[in-house]
């Protein structure tokens, strides 16, 4: 998945970065001169009215890292700042942000992180140069479903690395949203075999990218809004994106012949709505319970969003002649698996917190996956067998 | 799944009720002589102070069919309920009661409809009787999982469907609970090939029960607490009940040996919140959007609970040797979907209310299965191909 499309052009302040750089490190490409800096942003901040404390009422403003109507994310965001406005009876008014309108996308969080906004909602993959452990709170390479995900956050230890580690940075996590398995990509032609991928010119944020590049592929980056036009010159030969649902809006489909899946490099990609963590402290009990029910609460509505759009959309694709469908062959598959062990290790041996989180995501997934063999993968497996079943046979 | 443990002969008033007849039209077994009626019902419930209505205070009660401590189940209603009067500021202060304390297990249901009570917590393929519709919102074999549940449920029209049907006995219902990919059950001897169906005697309830007799087995129902003995004596063979943590929790895996899987019968039991419609009416928006979130956090909550301890559980029974997990052979896989589905279209011919369900049900399922298979089922055996990743290999 990658964040931009080509959407962002016709939002105003909407800057497309490079996904290679997602730390914010290096100076931005400016488009139109209308970024709004950090300094900006405080600017435009206090614009807003001040916050009406007499009354208890509170302003949030959350910046998210998409542009806006982005399929199953921008709504995402949308509802949280919608939930949390109307459960806490007003008493904390979120208004949400699109990429760029506030605060420029990949510096959302270094907004709240110095408290100039709130919230921020975005993946948490964009912050690894912070730390690698980040990687692990989004989605790694062969790692966890969205189902697996939430089991670890809340019931395997995971939510409190990640509070330890995003405390490092002033900033309270919630895990709100997830994009389900996502699909592996577009291609304009074949790939049969582990050969097919040398020299194959392939568009991939994150770690994914590093186990393609060991397969011999040169991986680029590119922002959503040029993957179409890349595709279409030749300049890249395939590009990942998200799913159906998102794929579609951004016209990959029309772009490129070959759909592959399964997506093993991001099986399940959460987001997070992230909290300025003195705000944070500075809430009621009642209040952070709330913002917690409703970050919950979008976890399933947003997994759902996405699964009911996903499938409504493949039907689409499945119809339409001049697209194949294909599975990857087990061989890349599992030359895939092979290299993504290795950038795992690799990664999980960066830093002690980084290890932390390493140790205690493969634990869980050690413990996990035979289970997920005979409840998930079993039951899938057994209902795909041929027999008929109302219209399916 | 069934929900009667040993436990409940611990509890006071606790009655373990034939899963035969959970419509509750035949005469109760009564225990210890411990049973409210609904009648007594009222009376309890009058013993509660009596709602601070000038203080817009109150107070809820909440009956579950499951008796206290059941995993996964208890701990969901307990969560729901505090999680209600944590959101309305104690404004709806819910009380949370099991199995037989205040209501009868499968009274649950007219005990919220007459308004005696204001809320239970169950399964509704226990009303099933007084629709076949009600089946759909529960579990139905070779169905959906957790997550396409709330797929279908939140984008796919179920809601609309759920809350036609449930309005017609004056109740509300809401999605709050789900147990996962549920396993198939505990076996005293092998089951290699369909004879090994002829003349089995297993317990199973639901629509499950049916597409095993149809292979010849002799299906008896048993509350939880009797099927350890009737393991042991030899009057049963084989029994399912939920999944490795609830199913150690009775002691199953120490009265049969061969643990086989998948659960084709309940793919992803969801279980439901559900209020008597006048008082649901009566409330405020505000007031019914944040019971409506907690219920959404609670379906994460819940799913993520049984994983986790369902893989946990796993851990320890792999390591004893005197259990043996084995998957079906799919030849009786194929001969369950085959079953399944004439089942299925029998019981969505019955009315016309369950006949329009079982299209939503039937037009979301075909169009959402291609996608899961490319999404969920594909990755999932991706991710077992053999390569090493971390401590796996």
């Amino acid at each position: 998945m990658s964040i931009w499309t080509k959407k962002c052009r016709r939002v105003p302040g909407c800057e497309i970065p490079s996904e290679g750089d997602p730390s914010g490190s290096r100076a931005p490409i400016t488009r139109r001169g209308m970024i709004v800096k950090a300094g900006a942003a405080a600017a435009a901040a206090a614009a807003f009215p001040a916050p009406a404390i007499s009354q208890g009422i509170r302003e949030f403003k959350m910046a998210t890292s998409w542009p806006k109507g982005l399929p199953g994310l921008s709504s995402s965001a949308e509802r949280i700042g919608q939930a949390i406005t109307a459960a806490t009876g007003k008493r904390i008014q979120v208004s949400v942000f699109a990429a760029g309108e506030l605060v420029k996308p990949f510096e959302v969080f270094d907004a709240v992180s110095s408290g100039v906004i709130e919230m921020y909602h975005s993946a948490e993959y964009y912050w690894e140069r912070r730390s690698p452990a980040f990687n692990f709170f989004a989605a790694v390479p062969f790692g966890f479903t969205a189902d697996e995900m939430a089991a670890w956050i809340h019931f395997g230890g995971g939510q409190a690395l990640w509070d330890e580690l995003s405390a490092n940075y002033n900033i309270k996590p919630l895990l709100t949203t997830n994009t389900g398995v996502q699909m592996g990509g577009w291609f304009t032609k074949e790939v049969n075999s582990l050969q097919s991928y040398a020299g194959l010119k392939y568009r991939m944020p994150g770690l994914g990218a590093e186990v393609l590049r060991r397969l011999g592929a040169t991986v680029v980056n590119l922002p959503g809004g040029e993957i179409v036009p890349a595709l279409r010159s030749g300049a890249i030969d395939a590009s990942e994106w998200v799913g159906p649902w998102d794929d579609m809006y951004l016209g990959l489909h029309k772009a490129a012949k070959f759909y592959y899946y399964p997506g093993f490099h991001e099986p399940g990609t959460g987001l997070s709505t992230a909290i300025n963590k003195a705000r944070w402290d500075s809430l009621t009990a009642e209040e952070r319970g709330l913002i917690t029910t409703v970050a919950n609460a979008e976890y399933t509505y947003s997994l759902a969003e996405f699964n009911a759009n996903n499938a409504k959309s493949l039907q689409e694709l499945r119809q339409d002649k001049n697209i194949e469908i294909r599975k990857f062959d087990d061989s890349i598959l599992k030359a895939f698996g092979e290299h993504s062990g290795e950038v795992m290790a690799e990664v999980g041996a960066k830093d002690p917190l980084t290890r932390r989180t390493y140790q205690s995501y493969m634990e869980f997934r050690n413990r996990y996956t035979p289970w997920s063999d005979m409840a998930e993968r079993a039951y899938l497996n057994a209902r795909s067998l041929p027999f008929s079943y109302g219209d399916k046979g």
